[in-house]
């Protein structure tokens, strides 16, 4: 049975949605919880019937939304810290949290390690688009100054993520770039262009609007174009919504309208709920962390649990390794013969 | 009197809604128009009682959108080409074109020329805000790599901008990042944060999602950032508007729902809507160009032309040649005092 660390204490709302969500979780999905941090906190949460299949795992420490990233690698005893050294010993095979993403990252690829081969782990994050399935913004955030090499194992990492855990047989992949023609783009996708073409199912180019309407599975950037895209969508997305509240608010015939809306609403708040796939897997990690938004709700952490089993059950970390080094032996292979 | 060179060819829809613009334009504003293009396409447009008040400069070729902007360069009788040649040889001061954006900001720079000082013309873009005035992006996407010194400049030209065209006294400035602290961005980023600090008004990094909530009025990036957040917002709300049409239909009571919300939709739609502006400023040429969405209607092309009359009559380009000239002076007598 896998075994999945949860960091129970850096979430933005406390223990509470994290524990509710592992709850959830238990009813629905085979695994072994180990709910990581302060024993007094989370005790109270776990209901009496429940505690014989829950583990706890004591920290006295957890790090805060708002401190740095780099003063946590040196807070051994912090949830997050405690729970990527229970991958690192063998006594689990995921982490999830939703606490710091900055420090959960550096404390993951410090502590747990690489998959042999990999330049830079990188954050994948789903995106919603119209035609149901979502698309995988890699890198969405951890590498801000990127090569192309990199982005090229964004990309063999992504695809490896939608086969396993995302069951698409033959993931296709776009690079985000200002225009569609092969002849667009900065330095940087132009040189990563000329990698990527070597992959079976590129598609070439991609524009920001192609994110959202399924033209690819895989969309990779890097992390500081990933994290403006991630950003700005947001940003739309609330904007709209505030746009509109204020509109309904200003006519009672609107406000009838939205009552009779309801369901379409809902619908359509599901359809960009994060909490509908979980939270956004840290890529090319030797084991499989799946980090939350801060804000999340225990359906939203059910699913990140769900994610995490997928991951380990089809070892990912493996098909990573595999997919680079084929790769890799396919350059040299072409090396070879030229 | 003002006098505006109209590009009546290039847009994705004909010469119809660009002179259709143009005659509504000509009721609200003073200018003299100045419409370009074949002559035989335009006249059957143009009333006869106000032929009188419209100029018809006549040109054979005009650049189609699928068209490669270099080779635009030679064609010399291109009515974008001979729109900017107007403003060269002193008879417009304006050109606003809905036509090959590319081949517009390539011929405009060659003909009309940059402001003296200005390494880089930028596109400005107007985003939509939640507090009802829109932010504006610089560089929106003319330059796909960018060095420290031209965001350094896509602000300045930012700032005058604002102050001149849209009459907001002390434009505030941001830069666009993955993070709020100085700490956050990348190596561009970084190295701009440094200069643009020197601006009075400069509220430091800002976040994709600040775009739309007003937090500042000029957000500076690079040019491929910029794309990228334009075609993204574009995406979401196309997104958000096939989803919510897929549930209304789903359900007859969304649908009556959606009935009763014509209105609150349709303001919507106006906030979000670039006609309500016009178009995007080309800044840094030493004249007023305004490029228009391809796919521009009658009010957008209106709009445009009084970005282009007040940007002419409160002198913009005279304006950033003097911000540009004052800031390397500043910076000189910082360096001298060193």
């Amino acid at each position: 049975m896998v075994k999945v660390a949860i960091d129970a204490m850096g979430g933005d709302l406390g223990p509470a949605p994290i524990i509710e969500g592992t709850l959830q979780a238990l009813q629905e999905f085979s695994f072994k919880p180990i709910l990581v941090g302060d024993k007094s906190k989370i005790s109270p949460f776990v209901p009496k019937d429940r505690a014989s299949s829950i583990e706890i795992v004591h920290s006295e420490d957890f790090i805060k939304m708002d401190e740095g990233a780099t003063g946590a690698l040196k807070r051994k005893d912090s949830s997050i810290y405690v729970a990527s050294n229970l991958i690192k010993e063998g006594s689990a095979e995921c982490v999830v949290s939703a606490g710091h993403s900055g420090a959960t990252m550096s404390i993951a690829t410090l502590k747990i390690g690489r998959v042999k081969g990999v330049l830079r782990p990188a954050i994948a994050s789903h995106m919603p688009t119209v035609r149901g399935k979502n698309s995988l913004i890699v890198d969405a955030g951890a590498n801000v100054d990127c090569k192309a090499e990199h982005l090229l194992q964004f990309a063999l990492m992504g695809i490896e993520y939608m086969k396993c855990v995302m069951g698409i047989p033959n993931p296709s992949v776009g690079l985000l770039s200002n225009g569609e023609e092969r002849s667009k783009g900065n330095e940087l996708t132009k040189e990563s262009y000329k990698l990527l073409e070597r992959l079976e199912n590129f598609k070439g180019n991609v524009e920001g609007a192609n994110i959202f309407d399924g033209s690819v599975d895989v969309v990779v950037c890097d992390g500081f174009t990933g994290n403006i895209v991630l950003k700005t969508s947001e940003g739309v997305a609330d904007a709209i919504t505030t746009l509109l509240k204020q509109h309904i608010k200003s006519s009672t015939t609107s406000m009838l309208g939205a009552l009779f809306m309801k369901s379409a609403f809902r619908n359509l708040k599901k359809n960009i709920d994060y909490a509908e796939y979980g939270g956004a897997p840290l890529l090319g990690i030797d084991g499989n962390v799946i980090i939350c938004h801060g804000k999340s709700n225990a359906k939203a952490i059910k699913n990140a649990i769900n994610q995490a089993i997928i991951s380990s059950e089809y070892s990912l970390p493996l098909h990573i390794l595999e997919s680079i080094e084929r790769f890799d032996t396919k350059e040299h292979k072409k090396e070879e013969e030229a």
